[in-house]
Parts: structure tokens; sequence; C-alpha cells
């Protein structure tokens, strides 16, 4: 559809999967002229999300070939359309997840429009215009102003781009959980996994002055976890003993596995009223044991990303605390390399595409 | 234990099962003399819970043989001890599920002792004595006056008796939702499942002012629902466009349903930010999507039974608003082949033994 849209005329280059196999190749594309809302992006950096590999194979059933994954992108802004007053070209800027929503519901105007019914991502959406989005594994993007977000001057654009996904959907359920600030007071924060998410879940859970447990089902990853993410307690979720000495001791737990798993004995591990925020997601259920559930009075929630108004909150409490991602560098012919990796979490823990090569630059 | 433990002198008569049949036969066993804290009862109706049927058939896997099942009592004191001042002899009254807690703990503490992790339950339990407690299907009963509740005098004991579990069960979700008065806006509640807890739900859902829906599997149950208990709206769950048509309609979802299924058709219908509590006691995990978690910021609660505090609070509110269960009568010779039709859910909605057959007398 993009190719015979009358008005996409810029000729881009990306990396595109073509078919469930998932193998990435270069892909030349158009995106749509600059129009009046829109700022256009030079991309630097982009992000590899778990979600990408589950584009590229098509383990939803949803994708729509050719797709260039990628939303989380930093870069310049090379051109701003006439109605667009709060960015300038030069301005470093983030897009992240969302492309278009209606504008018009009560999400868009209470600014979740994360949560809008008529949403559209970065890519493998359907834009305003019937064209399907392309995502950041490109060297230039078309974004609405009101989808983009500024990055502060503080933060580097490579260990800055994974937060544009990976950091706002961990920030989101903290911050409902009034977990932005313990005011000396710091509560017990469990966290499942420790990869992309999980790993920036640590920081702003430590930067906000809480207690963090990891709960892995990797032994590996116990000691740097308490030596440089300066975690508080390790359990190994495997380990019964280790779990049940556990049991009613958490506050909250966020839990960003991207694989079927069970939520009873994690459940287990929260007090009375406790909150389990799921945040990854798996492409078969959960199992979800009501007797942990209902004698803990205990509460799952969901939480997808967040609104623009909350990324660029985020963005900004990051150029504070200077907070970023742990990265590694991937240069754009080792991008089907990178998602091997990526489907063993074979990382550490956020694989960055440099895609204007310009890492030693900026 | 019960029968050895040197102060269980008073003989009872009562119904138990002996093995995983679920077979229950007259059987005459122990109880401890009235302690200082104690009140005895004359118990007149004992509703049968789909938690009874469970524990005949050891589908838990905890049940200690012989089990005297129930916990929907209702009866007349006939001792009080030293230090019970709030009861005396003559005293209509309900014991629910819970025979003893630790006192100690914040929970009990602050009347939520039902979420004590020392919580013993009236049958199949653990009494402070080490005796396993037995329940309702008796015609005598000793329980420590902290756990028993008041009977209103409008109320009739026959048609109370089930609000002990099945009413403080739906109850306490509704409450903690701010269900409890609609104040001229009511919500859009979705109750899951039209039994013995189901039914009551409804009862409480429209006295506080609110709209209801029925998700059923059950074409059968929807002209009764609508004329005679007044629901709003019946939508059969195994209906594909009935369901597409009410997705994310619904403010709160109660669901009742004690056999395996999946949440995540239950979760659609739910607005955004929407819960769905969950009170029923599937024996095999249910199966939680985590798209409509997470696009619906949803929330899944658990909840179990309530507080004693709670449960008299809600009696009172019965009382004020007249209301009860809809039950069948069961004579005690009759009680397998309820329990058979029970497990059918062929039942509209409870079924209440006559412990003392005085039905025609009160």
């Amino acid at each position: 559809m993009a190719q015979t849209t009358p008005n996409h005329t810029q000729t881009v280059s990306g990396w595109a999967a073509h078919d469930s196999s998932g193998k990435i190749t270069p892909y030349v594309f158009k995106r749509r002229e600059n129009g009046v809302n829109d700022v256009t992006i030079e991309v630097l950096y982009c992000g590899m999300c778990h979600t990408d590999l589950h584009h590229v194979r098509n383990d939803w059933g949803i994708t729509m070939y050719p797709v260039v994954p990628g939303h989380e992108i930093t870069g310049i802004i090379t051109k701003v359309g006439s109605n667009v007053t709060n960015f300038k070209v030069g301005d470093k800027v983030g897009v992240g997840c969302l492309a278009a929503t209606c504008l018009k519901c009560e999400f868009c105007k209470d600014s979740q429009e994360n949560y809008c019914d008529q949403v559209q991502f970065t890519y493998n959406g359907i834009f305003w215009d019937g064209s399907i989005t392309y995502g950041g594994y490109s060297n230039m993007l078309v974004a609405d102003h009101r989808y983009v977000v500024r990055v502060p001057d503080s933060l580097p654009m490579d260990a800055a781009a994974p937060l544009l996904c990976a950091g706002i959907t961990v920030y989101c359920p903290m911050k409902d959980e009034n977990l932005l600030d313990s005011a000396g007071e710091g509560k017990k924060v469990g966290i499942v996994g420790l990869g992309g998410l999980g790993h920036v879940a640590v920081k702003f859970a430590k930067a906000f002055g809480h207690h963090v447990t990891i709960i892995s089902t990797s032994p590996s990853k116990e000691k740097e976890a308490r030596e440089r993410l300066g975690v508080d307690d390790f359990v190994l979720s495997t380990n019964k003993e280790q779990m049940q000495a556990r049991k009613r001791s958490l506050d909250f737990i966020l839990d960003t596995v991207a694989a079927k798993h069970s939520l009873g004995p994690i459940l287990e591990l929260l007090k009375v009223r406790g909150t389990l925020s799921i945040v990854g997601a798996p492409d078969k259920p959960m199992d979800l044991p009501s007797f942990p559930l209902i004698f803990g009075k205990r509460v799952v929630k969901g939480s997808m990303i967040g609104s623009i108004e909350e990324t660029q909150e985020m963005m900004d409490l990051c150029g504070k605390h200077n907070i970023t991602c742990d990265i590694e560098m991937v240069s754009t012919n080792n991008i089907n390399e990178a998602l091997d990796r990526l489907a063993k979490n074979d990382v550490k823990y956020r694989f960055v595409i440099d895609i204007a090569s310009k890492s030693s630059n900026l």
C-alpha cells in the first residue's frame, strides 16, 4: 500500500523481513512527504525489541510483509511541517511504538492515547493515509510530531534509544504503583526477568529508592545483578526453597518475561493485596492458578508502553537521574545475528543498531 | 484427632464423606466442650457450597477424611462461654468459613483476618487445640464467638444460610470496587456464571443501582435471569458475535465460575482499566492471555470470602434490602443426590440442608 500512496515520494533505505523465516535484508521503500504536522528524522540508532522478533517471525500471526521493524528510535530532525512549533531542525528526538491514534476519544483527549482503540504502531500498523507503517530499521522516518519526544541533551543517543519502548514499558507500571519516589520508605520490588526491560526496571527502582529482588531462571545472572546493577536480592525461580523463603515478602512485582510461564509461584511472593504487573507479551496464555490470587487478595495488572506525555516525562527523569540502557551496538550488517542471539536472550541487555554508523561521532 | 482430644466430650450427629467417592453417610463424632470464648449453636440449616463438593471428592488433594462439610450455617445459640458478651442463648446466628486465625497478625488486628496466613476453616481445618474442624452438616456446632455473626430478624434462617459464604464472597469484591452505593450513577457490572454465587451477586448489584450483564454458557438461563432476577443484559459467552458487540463495555466483572476457563474473552468485555474479580476456585489454572490484559490496562483481582466484620456488615445490609438466596431445600436423607446435582450445576440456585427438620416451624 505504501508504495502506491501518491504522496509517498521519499526514498528510504531500510532493512526488512519478507517472510516468516524472519531473515532481514536491505530494503528500499518510500515514505510520505513531510506533512504539515510531520517531522522528518534522520535515524541514528534503533533498539531491537523482543516484539521485533515476534513480528519478523510472525509469531502472533499479524505480520504484514515486508516488515521494517524498529520502535526504539533516536535521531535528528531534518524537516518540520508548518503546524509544528515544538520541534525545530537539529533537535535530538525519539520515536517509540505509537504512529497514530484517533485524537478524539477519551483516551486521546486524556493523554492516554496508547489505549485508544484505533492505535496504530510505528511498524506493521496502518497510518491515517492507509499506508502500512515502517519502523526504525531505516535511515529516515517521517512521524507526526504528536508522537515524537525530545531526548535530553545529557543522554547519549545510542543508549537512550531503548528507553522509547523498554524504558516506558517498565516506567508506567511503577508510576501507576506510586513508586516514582519512595520518600525514604522504599518498597520491596520484585522484577521477573533480567533482560532488556528488566535491567531498566532495576535502574528505575534503585534510582527511586526501593529494595530490588530479581526473580530469574538464570543463575549466571546473579553476580552481575548484585555487583554491577546493585540489586538487593536474587531468587532463582526454579529453586523451591528460595521461592518458599520469600513468600508474602514483596509489595510489587514487575513481570517482564516474554515467554509463557505460570504466574502462581510469582504471585506467592507478593504480600496480601500486592500487585503483579505484566508487561511481557507471551504468544500463549499464561497459567493463572486461582488459589494464590484469591488467598492473597492479589492483583494482576496489564500495562502497555505509555502515552507520549508519559514518555517525555520518563525521558526527562532519565536525563535527571542519568538512566540509560546497557547496550551492545550492532552494525546494519549484523542484524540477523543479533536477532538470533536475542531469541536466546543472549544480550546484555539490549541490542541497538547503529543505523547511521555515526556512533564514534556523537 | 478430634476423637482423642480430652475436652472433646460432646456427642454430635453429622454427615461425613469417608473417601474420595464423596459419598456422604451419617457420622457421629465429638466436639469440644463450650470454652470461655465459645458459643454452642443448634444448627438449623446449612447451605451446600461448591467447595463442599471439591472437599468430599478430594479434588484439591487436601481432604482429611472423614470430612464433615458445611460452612454456610445458621442456627440458634444454646450456650455461651463466660467471656462472651455479645451473644446470648436464643440468638439467631450464622457461621461461615472461618474457624480460627492467629488473632495477632496485621490482618487479624485490622479486621481482615480472612487473609491471616494461619487461617483455619470451619471444616477440614486444624483448630487451636489440634483437632480437625468439622462443619455444618451436623446438628450442633461449637464456635469461637469471634467467628460468629448475627442474622437479622427480618431474614429467614434457611435462605440466609448461603449468605455466609456465597453472599460474602461476592459482596467483598463489590465493596472493594466501591459498588455498594451507585449514588444514582450505576456502573456497568458483568457477572460470569449464574449459580449460587452469581445470583446473589445479581441481587446485590441491582439493589445498589447498577446495570447488570450476565455472561453465561447456558442459554436456558436467559429468560429467568431477565424476567425474575431483573438483569439488564445476557451474553452467551460461546457466541462470538454477542461477545464482540459488548467489547470494552463493562466497568467491572465478577467471575464466579468454579471450572477452568480462559479469561481472555471475558477481559475483552471490560473497559480500559476495568477490573475482573475472580472468586471461583477452579482446580486447574485459568488461561490468562497477555494481550487483552495489556492492551486494556486491565486488572485481574482475587478475593476470598470476607472478614467477620464485613460478613456482619453484609448481613445487616441484606436485612435492610431484604436480600436472601434462592434455595432448594434438601433433607438430610438426600445430601448425596443434591451433591450429584450440584456437580452438574442443576440447582436454582443453592441447596440448603434442613438439618433440624424445622423448616415448617420458623
